[in-house]
């Protein structure tokens, strides 16, 4: 036995000076077929599903990667599944290779879990709830920093075990009202999310930094041109949150990038450089504005708009105060150390009210609005609160001698020196109002919308807008759940500590569909070779004779240096076979026919599915001449 | 670029002339580090679980492969799921090597499937029925021939495409009532489950034949040893039901097995060489009674079981017709073309009572019963309903002058031909009974359960007993679901057929505890080389100076080599460490330690865990000796 093994393999495996960790030995002679068409299901479609409105949806229902099961609900089909699991490969090789490790939870997790941690009832309608036969309550999960959390929870003691750095690739489920566009927006879908476990801040700074270089050798490896995305401008110091988006024509998000340097943000959190000079204090804008005329009421009949004030004063909207009702759940208290210890804050259960004022030309922006006053959702007020609230009807909010609700200004409104703002009375305005004088503000945040045109935080360029999908988010999530669940560890001393946790998502199913979407042509898909189903597809004119010989012999030395084959053997017309070569993609088209064959140096035609031409290759070093080419790009892709 | 990686990889692979299909290359260097205990996370226990009375339970929480999230729900921890990934690699492997195409459907599956195949109302209780925000049906699938069907269905048109053999490994729920034993009976697993679609039954039967091969080597290659049952006897032809079962303990199923031969059977199916010498006819029956004595009446006061009219009369139990009055529910009308069109079969809605008569000394299997009379369920009458139909408390029935309901007999019975049964009133029992003379059955069948000590029916040797849980089942479905969802295809002029199906299920969290069932002693697992999370353990006495280095350094070589090398560099006791080494059973142990290292002819310890004794080995040759070891013994697994 040792001898009949000792050779090959031995010399296989031996020589290379290369690292061969985890290849699997010896290989079982009987998995060494070919794959033929006819032998595989790969059902390809001439028509389209009629809701398939974007190119990966359609292609992958065209060529035969995915079917429909309900709505939101698929199936992978062989093809498709051989794209996806060398997704998942990608991603499981990055996540080891910075340590990270994997596990496998339940899916279905139990209901008590989510109640410890609060999101049994803060989830929302997204959150599939289920009920076995006992009355128990269990969640399907969506994501499973709970499971993680309680793993943790059972093991840590000590400051030794720490940092913790673990993960799953697993099926996931998010009841989605309106699911579309095919597994970009799908019920159930499959995720890679680790969690990471930290004694310190530094330690889940590391980590999250790791996340986010691996994140961007995962998108790199998959052939995606993603726009990583960060929730704070990397000058404020370390980020907290990354988005990594793809562009995209149905995207979920709104994207602001600069045209001069690199950054990037979502519109929710996206910050701008001001094109305003605000006070350094209080004190200086009560300077300013000793000159501004005294304040004054007037009669503004009919007016409700900024733009119709604007143009009966003739005066420009960066010269009013918008000023806005709004209500806001689960408001932190303003004790200060609710900021650290946000799972015993004292919440307030009803709604707050909040008048909120902006300069006259800009927006709110609501994502921004409850981050500042710590609470979970904000939105306006009824017209019947700010009539209750203003003592006017909507339309004549304004800061000044409002009573009974905190102001909260965006940085735009301090900078405001002789303004004009609603004067708490139908058809009435103020004035020659000025901030510091007339009225002041308990809190001065940054609250606009940031637009298209304005200027760039870092480097002050211009901001453009683009629309785009999220593929992965790395996040600092803190003692959310760590605290809520009690999780804790002993430090050197025998003190003990809550551990801060990180977050980091990335969804398979989207980022393969994105894959399809960034590369395909009115034929077809052109898949990267990194996750590409085969690598190359052997088209033999007629599948017969000296052509069948020649196709079926290259196919296996194909197979034998390691490269993926699909050999259609079917009785189609050249035709039909190149337009389904086209349509799956495969990177490398190897045809052999009879012309070519023919003569002293028979020939086959090489074509790459993202080149229109095709190259006549010697059939004695098209092995090799394939071989190499296919290697030394997967190498790239990989090493890149 | 391509020069770079011309020589080593690519002598690598193409020296060799063994196959390499899937070897994905190239490798990335910065994969390639020793893990390190201290690195990943073994949360080894010295307590065990309270309520794990089996091994595999035990052992799977004490070396730190699982933990627990709820009642029959599970996570696998690293270690864990380096195995579970390789029983799945194995199986992987053996689906392809027989054609067998993955898909991967979604685990959420539409009710309304579900309620097509008719399986919705039922599947009864273990079906986890769940219902979206909108309302939706929702089944969590716990075998998916419904979306199987579902999928061809839609691609299904000619004969040509069949047959088609479909699988995936995917995540089931079970609604268990009781979940035990770890992941032995969890509510949610991970199952293989293969369907295969065919036109004909020929075509069946090699599939099926092609899944017993490919689930024999499977076991094979997991190390463990697999009873194979089959449903009916393989003396009667193509067998259409197969069970792959373990012997344990606490096994949901008893298995008899022959002394002599390889028949075995589940107790719910098992048959025996008959004891008595029916005759051949109702006439031969006939005959013999002729010289039977007179029916007549005796009255047994006082006398209910068996055993006491045995002493009372002096006679033996296999003279006695035992008599049960069974309600069977759905029964299949006696519509001869029932039996070919299962799905359109009228049923009665009501139970169906009938009386079921055996030899006294044996006893009734109801599941053969319930399949002889198409019944999905049987069970015994009330008292109430014996009293009603037989005019007599229970205790009295017999076949003979039994009105309104038919009588069913076991084979047993026609052989009686001076027996003894109740005479349908209170302590009055017909003596000198004989069957065709004083009664008939409408139907007899093969009812009888067999025990130990029964005869093989292949050899006729002595049956015996044991305990066993179901591993895998392989399955000619036959029509069901294929009828019941309408699949149909066009044969060669033209006709439309609807195709055959058959089922393979293997549970992969049972076949991994049950790996270790088999494979463990008092320290811990002893993993078969197969399957275990690491092949190699490197024990440094201490992990510092010269034997940090050479631990570092074999580690490293032997990863180079394609082992899987768990490096112990914890600063505890080497008594800790060897003992947390036997509880995780790493196949291979290597203790580096200082006093082996010194001198002119440095030593390292090799252990085997299956073995008792160590050998001290030269550390020069040790690389080599242990991988040309690993190597023999992975080949003979994978190609026994």
């Amino acid at each position: 036995m040792n001898r009949a093994l000792a050779s090959p393999e031995k010399a296989l495996i031996s020589q290379g000076n290369a690292p061969l960790r985890s290849l699997s030995f010896p290989r079982l002679s009987r998995y060494d077929e070919t794959m033929k068409v006819t032998q595989t299901f790969i059902p390809t479609l001439r028509e389209v599903p009629a809701d398939a409105v974007i190119a990966s949806h359609r292609l992958m229902f065209r060529a035969g990667l995915l079917r429909r099961l309900g709505n939101g609900l698929f199936a992978y089909l062989p093809l498709g599944l051989r794209s996806f699991r060398k997704v998942e490969k990608i991603i499981r090789e990055e996540m080891d290779a910075i340590g990270c490790l994997e596990i496998k939870p339940s899916v279905v997790v139990p209901g008590e879990l989510w109640k410890e941690s609060g999101r049994w009832d803060s989830m929302g309608e997204a959150l599939l709830k289920l009920k076995n036969r006992l009355g128990a309550d269990f969640v399907m999960s969506p994501t499973a920093e709970e499971a993680f959390t309680a793993i943790v929870r059972d093991e840590l003691s000590s400051y030794r075990q720490l940092p913790l750095s673990l993960y799953q690739i697993n099926t996931k489920y998010r009841d989605e009202v309106r699911p579309r566009y095919g597994v970009m927006r799908g019920r159930e879908f499959v995720m890679k999310d680790a969690y990471t476990f930290h004694a310190n801040e530094e330690s889940l700074d590391k980590s999250y930094q790791d996340m986010g270089r691996a994140y961007r050798r995962i998108f790199r490896r998959c052939g995606l041109s993603v726009i990583p995305v960060k929730a704070d401008s990397g000058a404020m110091g370390g980020s907290g949150s990354e988005e990594f988006m793809v562009e995209s024509e149905i995207g979920d998000n709104t994207l602001l990038l600069c045209k001069s340097c690199e950054y990037a943000a979502n519109v929710e959190k996206a910050e701008c450089k001001p094109d305003f000079s605000p006070p350094s204090s209080l004190d200086e804008a009560k300077t300013i504005a000793a000159s501004t005329p005294p304040i004054e009421k007037i009669d503004t009949p009919e007016i409700k708009t900024i733009e119709e004030l604007c143009s009966f004063l003739k005066a420009d909207a960066k010269t009013f105060i918008k000023t806005l009702i709004y209500k806001a759940e689960n408001v932190e208290s303003e004790n200060p150390s609710a900021e650290k210890n946000s799972a015993e804050a004292e919440k307030s259960s009803a709604g707050k009210f909040f008048a909120v004022c902006i300069r006259g030309d800009l927006d709110i922006n609501e994502t921004k609005l409850a981050a500042a006053l710590k609470a979970s959702e904000v939105s306006l007020a009824s017209e019947a609160d700010v009539l209750r609230l203003t003592n006017a009807p909507v339309g004549f909010a304004g800061p000044v001698g409002l009573k009974g609700i905190p102001v909260i200004a965006d940085f735009s409104v301090s900078s405001i020196n002789d303004g004009v703002c609603g004067a708490l009375a139908k058809d009435l305005h103020y004035r020659h109002v000025a901030y510091g004088r007339d009225f002041e503000a308990s809190m001065s945040a940054d609250l606009r919308t940031v637009k298209a045109g304005d200027n760039c935080p870092l480097c002050g360029g211009e901001l453009y807008e683009k629309k785009g999908n999220e593929l992965g988010h790395i996040f600092k999530l803190g003692y959310k759940y760590t605290r809520a669940m009690n999780v804790s560890f002993l430090d050197e001393n025998g003190k003990s500590h809550t551990p801060t946790m990180g977050c980091y998502g990335i969804g398979l199913d989207r980022t393969l569909a994105s894959v399809i979407e960034e590369h395909h042509d009115d034929d077809g898909i052109i898949w990267p070779l990194s996750v590409a189903p085969y690598q190359v597809i052997v088209v033999p004119i007629k599948y017969d004779g000296a052509v069948k010989e020649a196709a079926d012999k290259l196919s296996l030395e194909l197979i034998r240096e390691g490269i993926e084959v699909l050999l259609d053997d079917r009785e189609e017309r050249p035709g039909v076979k190149f337009k389904d070569a086209d349509l799956i993609g495969i990177p490398y088209r190897v045809v052999i026919g009879d012309k070519n064959l023919a003569g002293e140096n028979p020939k086959v035609e090489v074509k790459r599915r993202c080149e229109k031409e095709s190259r006549l290759v010697d059939i004695n070093t098209a092995v090799e001449d394939i071989t190499e080419k296919i290697r030394a790009e997967l190498y790239e892709f990989a090493n890149s």
